[in-house]
């Protein structure tokens, strides 16, 4: 708990409205969007500006509290769970854009900014911000940049590090530093930029950002392709960028994900086959009619059942917003749903699928699988109940199989959900002791009271999911 | 010097044939490519392989040695030049492509190969690395990576830190990590691809990049626009952006560029003119033809007296080859030959045309001014002569205004040169004490007796280029 001076001195820095500690507030900020973590912080606080944070920081840093900043809570790592206490950092006063600048083709924002209300406010002047995740109507920018966000368009249009060119951001002991800017070169020291974008708020919180635009593409369409063979599928995603075309969009979802997902949108997806892809793209007319044309043909070799065009723009964003609500629907089926993005080399893809159901089988659990299939980034899903101890075990058990099966095909343990607590100790298969030992040297220098988002992406011992619960 | 004992520690290690200390040796890499930077190595040792290199760099992290990784040594900061003495690691044994996976776009080779020579081999398979720094000829990826290279295609593809998709590094204790992946997405852990990328050979020695690459462009056009008047040649830069146009190449020389040029190339190049641009798009046939249509009515718009697309591939390599000899060219002119690489948000394009005019004026002093002017990089160069002391004080004073400049219109010191010993007094213009200081806990806590090329990056003191020639 906070004593009543360091409370004092908090409410002095930012307003006695702008300072909560009653148990509503508390328990509200004591979890976040991942099954299965909660810890109440001390104390929430919403800053109005960067020299308030900067100060906040610095009386933090002297009593050694822990600071959690908070978007929306949206991440699936439990990166912003206040597992030990301390103050979350939510950014309600910060939410606005400071300025589109049409000529250098950036938007400069604070971290609150909803990340969909931006994107509409620079496609209202025709430019594009590519990264989309799913969660995107209700995320910020400020998680979306700590947790280096992925989307539907990651494949032909990167993810959310491609598209931060400057920050500026407050350091354990309170200073504020800016990085990069407006600029398309910059090699001006270290490159900081990318180094706290994924550093999921443990290296100091970002106070803003200079985000790079592109210009919005022409046109767009969307299609589906059904399999009643899930090899297929993924044999089509391979060819299709064998044969040098990269879609904007390249989505699979097996058919229990189908099932779920059409029976929460309705929109007449097809249940009776294996699998699909969503594939779009986008870009000039003419180049997006004949990459349209080369993919269905790619699908129907690949012997896809039906190849079908949305109509209609309508049609396009019923599918996508389907897909985007994957997550949503299968969270009916059960009370508890763990969700996973365990990411393979695209190559990779079939054999992965393939192991996860194999898995599935093993384990006697219900996966059901979705992704953006042209990152090789999947989503096995277990709907399950947190009360079910034994499941539980099985469930933790058979991700973690996941896990070293995906670095097994040179892959990774998380390709956009962060690491946070949930995935703390499975990190090593990815870096070995060595990469993880580096990257601690690097969290000391910068913040050698811990005082940043601690516990999360370093594990403090090798306690995994399954224990948590118990 | 290196005592008997080390040396033979050393020679044990690599074999008496790839051990030079000889006083030849020593001279020969006891410079780069960066005018008046000179002083002598230890000893140059070329490993065969990352064993080898953790192997030496435990010796020299044990003895505080100095480590000093060097390609081809094209780069114009100093930042291969072995300031503190030391061991100079030469990579003419570690230059293979390792890997081209047409499947997952990667390829994946050893630091030491030439860069067009990569380029040539996976373009031979309709792949595309687009990052083509002037040096591409002879530098090395290696170097690349540890410069950031950018180049002509940058303002469309970007640059090297964009395509460097995982490495494997020995850091200063030894030990050897791998980071990244053939991943579209990955999150596992702190982004120290990027952090590595750009950070001069003082973070860590870089013996393997797993690099994207994407489909080669199916077709490509170049144009040159020439104008009487500077300004209108970047209202021109600003305006096609602004059109939301990205064209592959968007080059600006001056006329004294240009007349220096065309006398080393002989190519007809205009020397009438006080500016041209170069203009390149590449892509499907369509979309090549009414870009280019496009920006050549937006440069008549904007006052160009001519516009004139080349007739033939070999008329635009020829273009595309004058303007990679910029340099060059201009290096006949005197002596010494000093380029910088001040770099501004590309709105700013014509007020830093207009200050580096007005700073050659004051100073008395012939400055020339090419560069990638899409990028807002630009490249003033002054041909001097280092033994002309009371000239190169007003050339240094002139630079020192010209980043002054860059910086007050929201630009940087450096945007694809690099930092080295050259600009380490500039940096804290862009960065600030507070940012120096937060790069240096990250250089402490990964290097913690300064072994890694040491003397870069950070200035030990504030004395300049001028005074190093004292």
């Amino acid at each position: 708990m906070l004593t009543t001076d360091i409370k004092h001195k908090l409410i002095s820095i930012v307003g006695q409205e702008n300072y909560e500690d009653n148990k509503a507030s508390r328990l509200v900020y004591s979890y976040d969007a991942t099954p299965n973590f909660q810890s109440l912080p001390d104390a929430v606080l919403s800053p109005r500006n960067t020299n308030e944070i900067s100060a906040i920081v610095k009386v933090c840093n002297e009593y050694k509290i822990p600071i959690v900043p908070r978007g929306s809570g949206t991440n699936l790592c439990a990166g912003t769970c206040p597992t030990e206490g301390g103050i979350v950092l939510l950014f309600k006063h910060m939410n606005k854009i400071i300025e589109i600048d049409e000529e250098n083709l950036t938007v400069t924002v604070q971290p609150g900014i909803i990340t969909l209300n931006m994107i509409q406010e620079v496609e209202a002047k025709g430019l594009f911000y590519p990264p989309d995740p799913s969660s995107m109507k209700i995320s910020t920018i400020g998680g979306n940049i700590n947790e280096n966000s992925g989307g539907l368009r990651g494949l032909k249009y990167g993810v959310t590090r491609d598209y931060v060119m400057g920050l500026e951001a407050v350091l354990a002991n309170g200073d504020v530093i800016r990085t990069g800017g407006k600029l398309a070169k910059d090699v001006a020291g270290y490159d900081f930029t990318r180094l706290f974008v994924g550093s999921e708020g443990t290296l100091g919180v970002i106070t803003e950002a200079t985000l790079k635009l592109i210009p919005l593409p022409e046109t767009k369409k969307t299609m589906l392709a059904l399999y009643q063979d899930i090899d297929a599928a993924a044999r089509s995603v391979s060819k299709i960028i064998a044969n040098r075309i990269i879609p904007a969009t390249l989505e699979f979802l097996d058919q229990p994900t189908l099932k779920v997902v059409e029976a929460h949108a309705q929109i007449g997806l097809p249940t009776d086959v294996q699998a699909v892809l969503l594939i779009e793209q986008d870009g000039p007319p003419e180049v997006v009619e004949r990459d349209m044309f080369r993919m269905a043909e790619i699908c129907k070799q690949e012997q896809a059942i039906s190849v079908q065009v949305a109509k209609s723009e309508e049609e396009a964003e019923a599918l996508r917003t389907a897909r985007r609500n994957a997550l949503s629907a299968l969270a009916r089926l059960k009370p508890t749903t763990i969700l996973e993005d365990a990411t393979v080399p695209r190559s990779e893809i079939a054999r992965m699928v393939k192991a996860i159901n194999e898995i599935a089988e093993k384990y006697d659990l219900t996966i059901c699988t979705f992704g953006h299939a042209g990152d090789g980034n999947l989503h096995p899903t277990c709907p399950t109940d947190v009360r079910n101890h034994e499941e539980m075990e099985r469930v933790e058990k058979a991700f973690e199989e996941i896990f070293i099966r995906a670095i097994e095909l040179g892959g990774t343990i998380t390709g956009e959900h962060g690491v946070g607590v949930m995935k703390a100790p499975y990190l090593e298969l990815k870096l070995g002791a060595q990469g993880i030992a580096a990257m601690q040297a690097v969290k000391s220098a910068l913040d050698p009271n811990n005082i940043m988002n601690p516990g999360k992406v370093f594990a403090k011992e090798s306690r995994k999911r399954v224990v948590v619960t118990q």
